[in-house]
């Protein structure tokens, strides 16, 4: 085809890691770009807050200010890359550029997930776009191939490790025995979690991953307060080890399926089979397996997070709006998100019990009681204070008699610490 | 973005498995595509040369002709689909639909590793498309993934699963210990190997795969017959099993390696480490592992053939046409294609050797005048007539020199047939 050569102007607010990386990344890989598309992508300037960021500008050659409004509304920009973070300012700069006629680039996340809806209406009614690759997955061209690629498909199911810094905490007390306090400051040390990890802990930080794909698969922005969510918090090694022990690891999990016009959404650890991609998924890599008609099942792998992998998803986004001038849009579809108490799950439970005889009777009765059958049991050998592991795995219970019947069971005077259910899916 | 709904006319021509799946995801999930892309797409015309077709064309209620000129010079259609396969007459298809005004959507892997360089210089110059995403990987959003997703990227390293049928044989071998031909036979039973399966036995399909990804991630058109192509053919049970007990996976493997400007192809058999996730690719699956700068390394993992799931990939193609129009095209880059014989690598090598005192003593000898060193060597027990099996694993070492030092040691007369050798990959 022949095309001539289109010069597009940069504006770059937030200039931390990604920031960082995406300037280096558009000056190395510039000719690459030029070659493939023919666009000519200019930096017009950067911005940062932290004003001790001037001299990181100035070594990068790249013009400087602490004002975003001198980006947002300069009439020589044409797109807005947005990699502060958080839900404001962000928001506004987000806002303000489109109504200053920008296209807008972001890797938010957090915003996306709380205010996707009203920014992406905001974009229609401004005839601009919001683009949001680097937003889930990193350097993973997922958005790209669910909205585009899968453009046709229906996603039936979808199981996503969408978060770096818990799959490595979970991989290292996996592999290395380590326990979570250990493992956490490891990946610390190695920049793999924040100084405040909370957000990663606790689920959020998959939580509003999710959410985004919820939007693209499924046509629906949901609240992230209405997902049940379930950090790696209470994942001991002991869990770890009898998991490994029947031939599955724990893995934290974002979970969607769909059923018609029904959507369950959740956020907890799971026990995935061995050998399973998703269960082989090392280090602080992500991955993503998709159920889908007519496409099959996909997987999509690969790294997560960290400056240099997530500035290819911002730069594919630019080249992409810079070069069509627009994007395929998922437009809203008549789902309803369901209460996932009614959802019928597997569940690996663990209770600690007193080393005295009829323990096991009483367990078995309350859950009995409560539909719960067993698929397995083991009683482990004794541990310190004479306590007993027992092991038990059920068959399809649902989420509310689990929680009822933990909760009689840990009332047990024979109980001696509160019992611990990871679910489990088969894939 | 406020766009207004937009008719665009198909012509689809060949009406074997994918062209019927295309008509049915077409009218099955057209509601999908208009809702997300404001496109209506609509089926002006299927052909297909053997006229009992007309009765399938009549059932999926599509009007059917058997003259493809029927479809390619009528000014009502914009897109045309060749579904037909082989060289010819497809190539000439294709051609004369660019020189009629129409894009191409096609999954021809034969035509574009043989003259795709041709028909894409052809389309330039009629400013008309030609989409191929359904040639490599089936349902796999591959080839958007790498021109678009990561436009900006250097990609260093390439190993790809590119072949069902073959990894469905080898997969059943490791599994189920059946022999070459009992797995081959099972393949065909169940629709995963053609009546003819040499084109995928001999590594032919992998090597016409190859040659269009290496347009993509290099900008170069390889000859199909310069790229080194060695099928599965002559991998034994034993070998399956002499691996799995080192802890590897025979697959055969598409590989490209690119330094600086040297670029190194090949499709050969290949020792894989198990747990990576390009070993654990099961069953008739496909999957493509990418080194990539910035984006790091990624995998993409799923259905690489059948009607059904190849359709998702024709339908996008069709899409991108419909909606943007235009697509960012790889153009040619200084990259030479290396010889492969001063290549090194580890080497899995198996003699079969008569048990007599000094054989290994002589098999070593050859190999060090090679300047081949062995890494492990181990003796197996002695299997019927006196033979017993040596497995050795080399450091890394020339391909020739290896191919020089198997030529001489089987010319021993304590060798009792041609030794095997196996390449092998880190990961």
């Amino acid at each position: 085809m022949s095309q001539e050569q289109v010069i597009k102007r940069i504006g770059i607010i937030g200039l931390g890691t990604v920031g960082e990386a995406v300037v280096r990344s558009l000056i190395r890989y510039g000719a690459n770009i030029k070659r493939r598309s023919l666009l000519s992508l200019q930096i017009a300037g950067v911005c940062d807050k932290r004003s001790a960021k001037a001299h990181l500008a100035s070594r990068l050659s790249v013009p400087f200010t602490s004002d975003p409004y001198k980006l947002i509304n300069d009439p020589g920009i044409d797109i807005i890359v947005e990699l502060v973070g958080g839900i404001e300012p962000a928001g506004t700069y987000i806002c303000d550029a489109l109504r200053a006629g920008k296209h807008v680039v972001t890797a938010n996340k957090a915003l996306l997930a709380e205010r996707g809806r009203d920014i992406l209406s905001l974009a229609a009614k401004q005839s601009r776009i919001v683009a949001f690759e680097a937003s889930v997955c990193g350097a993973i061209p997922l958005i790209k191939s669910i909205s585009e690629g899968l453009v046709a498909c229906e996603v039936n199911k979808l199981y996503g490790i969408l978060n770096g810094t818990t799959n490595y905490i979970l991989w290292r007390m996996e592999k290395d025995k380590l326990d979570f306090s250990k493992a956490l400051k490891e990946a610390k040390l190695k920049g793999f979690a924040e100084r405040n990890p909370s957000i990663d802990i606790e689920g959020r930080d998959t939580l509003y991953k999710l959410c985004i794909l919820s939007y693209l698969c499924f046509g629906i922005w949901p609240k992230p307060a209405d997902v049940p969510t379930e950090g790696i918090g209470n994942i001991s090694l002991l869990d770890i080890f009898y998991a490994q022990e029947m031939g599955y690891n724990i893995k934290l999990l974002a979970v969607a399926k769909r059923i018609k016009n029904r959507l369950q959404l959740g956020v907890h650890p799971t026990l995935i089979p061995e050998g399973h991609p998703l269960s082989e998924t090392s280090s602080s890599y992500n991955s993503v397996y998709l159920d889908t008609e007519p496409a099959g099942d996909l997987l999509f792998y690969g790294k997560g997070a960290g400056g240099v992998p997530t500035s290819s998803a911002v730069i594919s986004d630019i080249v992409d709006i810079a070069f069509y001038g627009k994007v395929v849009m998922r437009r809203e579809e008549k789902v309803v998100l369901e209460n996932n108490k009614d959802n019928a799950s597997r569940y690996y439970v663990r209770f600690m019990t007193k080393d005295c005889p009829g323990v096991l009777a009483q367990i078995s009765r309350i859950l009995a009681s409560k539909d719960i059958s067993i698929a397995s049991v083991t009683q482990k050998q004794r541990g310190r204070k004479n306590i007993v592991p027992i092991v038990m795995v059920t068959h399809d219970a649902k989420e509310d008699n689990i929680r009822k019947a933990l909760k009689r069971i840990d009332a047990l005077p024979s109980i001696k610490c509160p019992s611990r259910v990871i679910k489990m899916e088969s894939l």
